[in-house]
């Protein structure tokens, strides 16, 4: 089994919204913004995010741990220290990491009755 | 709280099309192509968006500025200056900024009853 | 204004599916795999496209040119020459110029009432 | 014909996620997560797959191989050796090859009556 750490240290998801409302069985159709982070190394990943806003200054940092060989999926909606992302809002991120971790950024969009989907590779910025 | 400039200075997106038409309410449902700017650092970023099209010579420059430690999601129907971007239109961009920033590429398609998203991190480019 | 050429000289798009039908009005809403190229130069880019399968050897090259300073959202379902690409049949393609260009992937598919998008930049490979 | 092999021999995909019901004909429109492989060279690309999750070790490798010149568009829910991928579960991939490819990440979520797509190159880590 692979125990190498593969990707980068510090991530950055310029796109960031998280819409106010659902439709759908929760959770798995809450409208969500998610970071998905794959830590394969055998060392923890400590997490640190940052959020950008357009109009004030940014929150965080925002601290998570990813075990060994284990990936989370955050949802930006369920960040509450050191405070919530609020909903309707345009913000960024990003994502630092003390060993290398890679970054996939997705959106889930239930506002209407039919789901949406977007997803990217983050930007590795270090 | 960081405040190191994260990126490129130059990015390009080879897709562009605003739809003409939208469903839902507006401004979240009109139908959009955004580039999403995040300035990390210490410095405003002022950039400089040429567009291209299949069949007439580029337009530009369109000059925002993204102020320190901001995020601008900056929609492309929009922009007025020097002239607006025509819809139903085949388009790309590049963009330029005197200090290092990250550019994501997203559209919102609402021309049919239920929104469609696409988002990719845009090509950097220098 | 800008004539540099800006990208790269080859490309490789792993994902490529012709949806066979469509809703909605056409030509916007026929179901197509595009790929955007961007020929930010003053020179013209002369491009070949090799067309991979998952049972056949591949196919092309499909010859096109990007004028100075254009973009060509190119459709795979309007290649003919010389074979169109078979609808419903998973393929792959390569995409090779003799100037630096950008190319960006997306798709549209309107199989469904509503339609779905995809996007991302494609692999730069040379 | 190019035989050269194109891409790289590790990537990684940080998304994962098998929804566990479907709307439309199948198999087109079953909600699936696909690896779409390009091996673009003279030899074949002997694939080697290890799946990540967020409570537990990791499950493969998963192996498949792609003939010379050919694309493998992988259904991640098709695996099922040495043990399936299970629904309704996060999950991550890393793509291991003895020759350079390209991959890139697609899902389809049909649990709704209109289907979503997203996709991305996946994460060249080596």
């Amino acid at each position: 089994m692979m125990a190498e750490h593969i990707g980068r240290r510090r991530w950055a998801i310029a796109e960031g919204y998280i819409p106010s409302y659902s439709n759908g069985p929760e959770p798995q159709f809450t409208s969500h913004e998610t970071a998905c982070i794959l830590n394969t190394g055998d060392a923890p990943a400590r997490i640190a995010i940052t959020v950008y806003f357009a109009d004030r200054e940014p929150a965080g940092p925002y601290r998570v741990t990813v075990p060994p060989r284990r990936t989370l999926h955050l949802r930006f909606n369920e960040l509450e220290d050191p405070e919530p992302i609020p909903c309707d809002t345009d913000y960024a991120s990003v994502i630092e990491s003390d060993v290398p971790v890679v970054v996939q950024h997705t959106r889930l969009d239930s506002r209407q009755a039919e789901n949406a989907l977007l997803s990217t590779v983050a930007y590795p910025a270090g």
